[in-house]
C-alpha cells in the first residue's frame, strides 16, 4: 500500500509541509492547490523539492466545478483546465481530481456531466494525465458515490476514473457495498478519513471535524478494503482538515497520519484480547502515603531496587514510586510482548525507564496527553508487574480499581482517543456533556470488549484553565457505606452533598425517608438504571492532585453517575 | 416591562449569580433547578438572598416530562411535582416552566398531555402556582408553540398557561404571528434568546450557540412586540446558554444581558441614521510619521491644546496621537449627542478624555474589544472633530477610509456584535472563513443602511495566538496603481504577491497577457463580480502593528477580495 498525505491536511507553509509529510516517511502526496497558489515556490520548484525529499506528487487536487456546467460556460471551465493541465506539468502530476459541482446553476444531468468530462479528458490524455472524478457530499446534483461512477461510465473514457472518497461516502450513508461492481482498475484515488458522528450540515462537518481513522467513527477500513478487493492499488492518501490540525504543529500530524495509515494496514501485531486495570503509580509523598492508610491501604510489597512501594487494599492495587512526578496507570494486557511490539509498529512511544537485571520488563507506552501506560502480564505469569516486589502480608477488602478519568488538552483528544482505540482496542461511549460552574465538561467512556479496565477521557473547557493527567480514581467496594465511615473514622473529608440533591432524589426516585436518611447520612450520590442501582462517594479535594471516588455497583449498574456529575463538579471546583 | 434573567444565564456557584444579577439591576430571576440542587444553600435561604439583593424570583424551572407520559408511570410524575412544588413554596416561586417531553417513550396524545397538565395544574393551584408549558424545539411530539397553545385549551386549567421562548420558536421556524389569538393572560411566562442562523441539530445549537437579543440573527423583537400586543404584562426574561457564557465572569455577562433587555424595550435614543467613517487614531511614533509621509500624507492641523497632529491624503484622514497607546477609530454620526445618550442609555463605557476648554466635545465609547470608537458630526457643523485642530493646507487624492479590520478575541465576538448593531445600527454580512498557515480565521462585514462605515470583524484561533485591535485599514484610492507606484518610490515595501497566484487569476478569469502584466507589475490582487472589479494591495508587514491595504472598487464592486485571502494570509504570517 503507498501511503500519502494531501498538503491541506496539515497546518504551516507548503515548504513546511513537504518537510514534515517526508519526515514521517510517506511515500507521495497530493498537492492542494490553494497551498500551491499561495506558496513562492514555483511548481517545478515544489517538483523539485519533492524528489529530493523522496515523495512522489500522487495528485493535484481540487479542479471544482467543471461538469455539470451550464453548456455557454464551458469554454470558460475549458480554459481554467487547461491552465491548470499546465501546472500539473511542471510539478510532474499526472492524477487531478474533480469533483462535483456546487454551483447553485449546475445542471442536473449525467449526459451533459459525462460528456463534460469526457471533454476534459481528451486534454488530460494529452499530457498523459487521468482525471479522478470525486462525488462531494455536498455536492449540488452529483453528491453520492454511485452518482459519480455512473457518470464515469457514461463518460467512458479511459482518462476519466473515479475518486473514492471515504469521507464523502460514509457522510452520506454509503459504505464498502456501494462500490460493488466498480473495477479497481476504474479507481483513480482513494482519499481517507474519519470524523465523529455529529449531526450538523455535512459541509462544516467535513470542514471542522475530520480526523484520522481510529480516531473517528466512520467505517474507514471497509471503504479501503472494498477498493482492494475490486484491485485497486493505487495511493492511500489522507485528507484530514479540522479546527485542531489547523492548529498543530505539523510534524506532529504526519506522524499521526502516518500512524493512523499502519493502523488501517493491520499488519502490527494483534490488540490483545483482553484489558484489566492493573495499578495505579503515583508519585511519592507524605500526603500519599496517609491518604492511602487512611483509605485502608497497606503495604504489600516493596521494589526489589528501586525506591518504589505497593500498596494493597485487597484487590485494589497502588505503586508509590518515590522517582516519579506523575501519576501512570498499570495495566494487565498479554501477551506482554506482543503488546510492546504493537505498540512500536503503531509509533506509540516507549516510556524511558532503567531497569534492574532479572526484574520484569515492564513495558511503558507514553500517551499523546502524556500518561504512562505500563502493560503487564496476569499475576503469576511471566512478566506479572508483582515479581519486581517482595511481597509483605496486606489486608483490605476493595474489589479493584472501577475506573480512572483522565484529563486531556482539546487539541489532544482525537490522538488519546486514537491510543486507546489502536494500542488497546478500546470501545469508546457515547459523549456526555456536562455543566460545571466555570465552563463545562465533555466526557468519554472507554472500555474492552473483555476485561475490567475502564478509562474516562475529560475534555475541559474552563475559564480556570484545564487540568490534565488523572484526575480521579475510582475503587469498587463490596460495602460503600463500610467503605466511607472507616474513611470518615481515619479523618478522611469527603465531598460535601447538598441536602437539596437528596431533595431532588426523592422527587427522582420516590426512595423511601429510611433510605434517603441511609444516603444523607453517609454523604453517598445515588443513581438507579433498571435493576441496577450505584452507590459512590468523593473526597474533597486532595493535595494529591486528583480526587478518589468509592463505590458500589449493584445489578448489573454499567454507568458513572453521570445524573449527579453538575452536584459533584459544583462541589470540587468551588 | 419587568426585567429578569436565568441563573442558567450565568457562570458561578449560585450565590455569585445571585450578586451580579442583582448588581446589574434586574427585577427577578428564574431559578434553574441544577442550580439549586448543587447549592449548599437552602430554598429558604435563597429565597432570603433573594429579598435582600431585593430580586424577586420570578420562575422555577424546568420540571421536565410531565405530560404525555403513559399513564402507568404518570404516579411517579405527580410525586415530582409535589416534590419540586414544595421547593417552591420554600423558594416563594409561584411560576414553575414544564417544558414538553423528551423522552423516548412520550405519547403523541395532545388530550392526554392536556388531561396530565390538568391534573398538575389542581396541585400548583393548591397553592397558588401556576405551570407555564413550553414546546422545547426538541420535543419528542410537542415542538412548537401552536401545537403547545393547543394543549394548554384543551387543558382548559386556570393554573395551566403557556411559556414563550423565542429561541425555541424561532429555531423551528415560527415567529409572532404564531402568537395570534393567544390572549396576553394566558402566557403565563416569556423568556428571551437570540441565536446566530446554524445549521445544525436544534438541541447542540440551544446548547452551545444562544446569545443576547442584538448578538444573533433572530427576530427576538418580533415575538416580544406579540407577546406585548396580546397584553402580556410579566417578566421578560433571558435564558441564554453557550460555550462562551458559560466560561464568562458572570458581572460581565448579567450587564451584557442587562444592555441587550434595554435595546428591546427600544427606549433609548433612536441610532444615527448614517454612519460615516472620520479618521484613524494611531499612536505617535517615528515609524507612523514615516509610513503617512511615505503614503503621500501630509500634516493637515495641529491640535489647539494636545500632542495631536491630523494628517490627510485627500479624503482620507488619519490622528496622531503622541499620548495614546492604541488605534482608535472616528466616525461621524450625527446629532452627537444623541450618539452619545444612545451609548449611555444602553450601558456602553465612555472613554474617559480629559478636554481642553472650548474644543469640540467628542464623546467615546469603548467596544467590548478595547477598541476607542470617537464620534463627530460632519465636517463644518458644531461637534466636527476638526474644529478642534488648527488647520494647515495638505494635498492628496485619495478619496479615504475603505474599511477597517478589527480583530476580536472568539469570546468578546458576540458583545463586539452587539456593540456595532445596538449602537450604531450597522448590519452584518455572512460570516467568511479562510485557513491561515497555522489556523483559522472568521471574518464578518458591518455597514450601515446608509453612511460609508464599513468595519470588519476577525476572529483568529491561531496557533500563534490571536492579535487583537486594529490589525487593517484600507485607504480607497482612485487610482490604486498610481498610488503602489508612488508607494514603491517612497520605498514602502508592499506585501509579495506569489506568481502562482497570477498563474491561478488567468485561470479562473482568463484576462489577457496584457492585464495580467499590469497585475504583476503592480504587485495587485484582482477579484471580480458581475461588473465589478477590485484592484488592491498591502503593505508588508509593518512596526505599526496594522497593514495598509489600498484599494480601487469599480463597477460597483462590494466585497473584500474574499478568493484572494488565503493568499495575503499565507504571505502576512510568514
Amino acid at each position: 500500500m503507498k501511503r500519502s498525505i494531501a498538503t491541506v491536511s496539515l497546518s504551516g507553509l507548503l515548504s513546511d509541509k513537504l518537510e514534515a509529510i517526508a519526515a514521517a516517511g510517506f511515500d507521495g502526496l497530493e498537492i492542494f492547490d490553494n497551498d500551491l497558489i499561495a506558496s513562492p515556490l514555483t511548481p517545478r520548484e515544489v517538483a523539485q523539492r519533492c524528489a529530493e525529499l523522496g515523495l512522489t506528487i500522487d495528485l493535484f487536487q481540487p479542479v471544482r466545478d467543471v461538469e455539470g456546467v451550464p453548456p455557454d460556460r464551458f469554454d470558460a471551465v475549458l480554459h481554467r483546465f487547461r491552465v491548470k493541465l499546465g501546472v500539473m506539468a511542471e510539478l510532474g502530476a499526472t492524477t487531478v481530481l474533480c469533483c462535483s459541482n456546487v454551483a447553485r446553476d449546475a445542471v442536473d444531468d449525467p449526459d451533459l456531466s459525462a460528456a463534460q468530462l469526457a471533454r476534459l479528458g481528451d486534454l488530460a490524455a494529452e499530457q498523459g494525465a487521468t482525471i479522478a472524478y470525486e462525488a462531494l457530499a455536498w455536492g449540488r446534483h452529483v453528491h453520492r458515490v454511485g452518482q459519480a461512477w455512473e457518470i464515469v461510465q457514461r463518460a467512458d473514457h479511459p482518462a476519466v476514473t473515479l475518486a473514492v472518497d471515504t469521507f464523502h461516502m460514509l457522510a452520506r450513508g454509503d459504505d464498502g457495498t456501494a462500490l460493488a461492481g466498480v473495477p479497481g482498475g476504474r479507481i483513480g484515488f482513494l482519499q481517507v478519513a474519519d470524523a465523529p458522528l455529529l449531526d450538523m450540515d455535512v459541509l462544516e462537518w467535513s470542514r471542522h471535524f475530520r480526523c484520522f481513522p481510529g480516531e473517528g467513527m466512520l467505517d474507514v477500513a471497509g471503504v479501503v478494503g472494498a477498493c482492494v478487493e475490486a484491485g485497486y492499488d493505487g495511493p492511500v492518501s489522507l485528507e484530514v482538515f479540522s479546527d485542531v490540525v489547523r492548529e498543530a504543529d505539523p510534524h506532529v500530524t504526519a506522524r499521526d497520519a502516518m500512524r493512523s495509515l499502519l493502523h488501517l494496514e493491520d499488519q502490527a501485531p494483534p490488540a490483545p484480547s483482553r484489558v484489566d486495570p492493573a495499578f495505579l503509580e503515583v508519585p511519592g509523598s507524605p500526603a500519599i502515603t496517609g491518604l492511602l492508610g487512611s483509605l485502608g491501604f497497606s503495604v504489600a510489597g516493596r521494589h526489589r531496587t528501586k525506591p518504589v512501594t505497593w500498596w494493597r487494599n485487597g484487590g485494589a492495587h497502588v505503586v508509590v514510586n518515590d522517582g516519579s512526578p506523575d501519576p501512570a496507570l498499570g495495566v494487565v494486557a498479554s501477551p506482554v510482548p506482543a503488546v510492546a511490539a504493537r505498540a512500536k509498529a503503531l509509533l506509540w512511544p516507549e516510556v524511558d525507564r532503567t531497569r534492574g537485571a532479572g526484574e520484569a520488563h515492564l513495558p511503558g507506552i507514553t500517551s499523546p496527553s502524556g500518561l504512562h501506560v505500563f502493560v503487564s502480564a496476569p499475576e503469576g505469569e511471566d512478566d506479572d508487574w508483582q515479581q519486581d516486589f517482595t511481597p509483605e502480608p496486606a489486608g483490605g477488602d476493595w474489589t479493584g480499581i472501577d475506573h480512572v478519568a483522565i484529563a486531556v488538552p482539546a487539541e489532544r483528544l482525537n490522538e488519546e482517543v486514537s491510543f486507546l482505540r489502536t494500542l488497546f482496542d478500546l470501545a469508546p461511549g457515547a459523549v456526555e456533556e456536562f455543566m460545571e460552574p466555570h465552563g463545562r465538561l465533555r466526557s468519554r467512556a472507554f472500555r474492552p470488549s473483555a476485561g475490567h479496565l475502564r478509562v474516562v477521557l475529560n475534555v475541559e473547557d474552563s475559564s480556570r484553565g484545564p487540568a490534565t493527567g488523572i484526575t480521579q480514581v475510582a475503587f469498587a467496594c463490596p460495602d460503600v457505606r463500610a467503605a466511607v465511615r472507616a474513611m470518615r473514622d481515619a479523618g478522611v473529608v469527603l465531598m460535601p452533598v447538598p441536602d437539596n440533591y437528596y431533595v431532588d432524589l426523592e422527587a427522582r426516585f420516590g426512595l423511601s425517608p429510611e433510605a434517603l436518611a441511609d444516603l444523607r447520612s453517609h454523604g453517598l450520590l445515588y443513581d438507579r438504571a433498571g435493576d441496577g442501582e450505584l452507590l459512590h462517594a468523593f473526597t474533597a479535594p486532595l493535595p494529591t492532585g486528583f480526587h478518589v471516588e468509592v463505590l458500589e455497583r449493584s445489578g448489573g449498574y454499567d454507568g458513572y453517575g453521570s445524573a449527579s456529575t453538575h452536584v459533584r463538579l459544583a462541589a470540587q471546583r468551588v
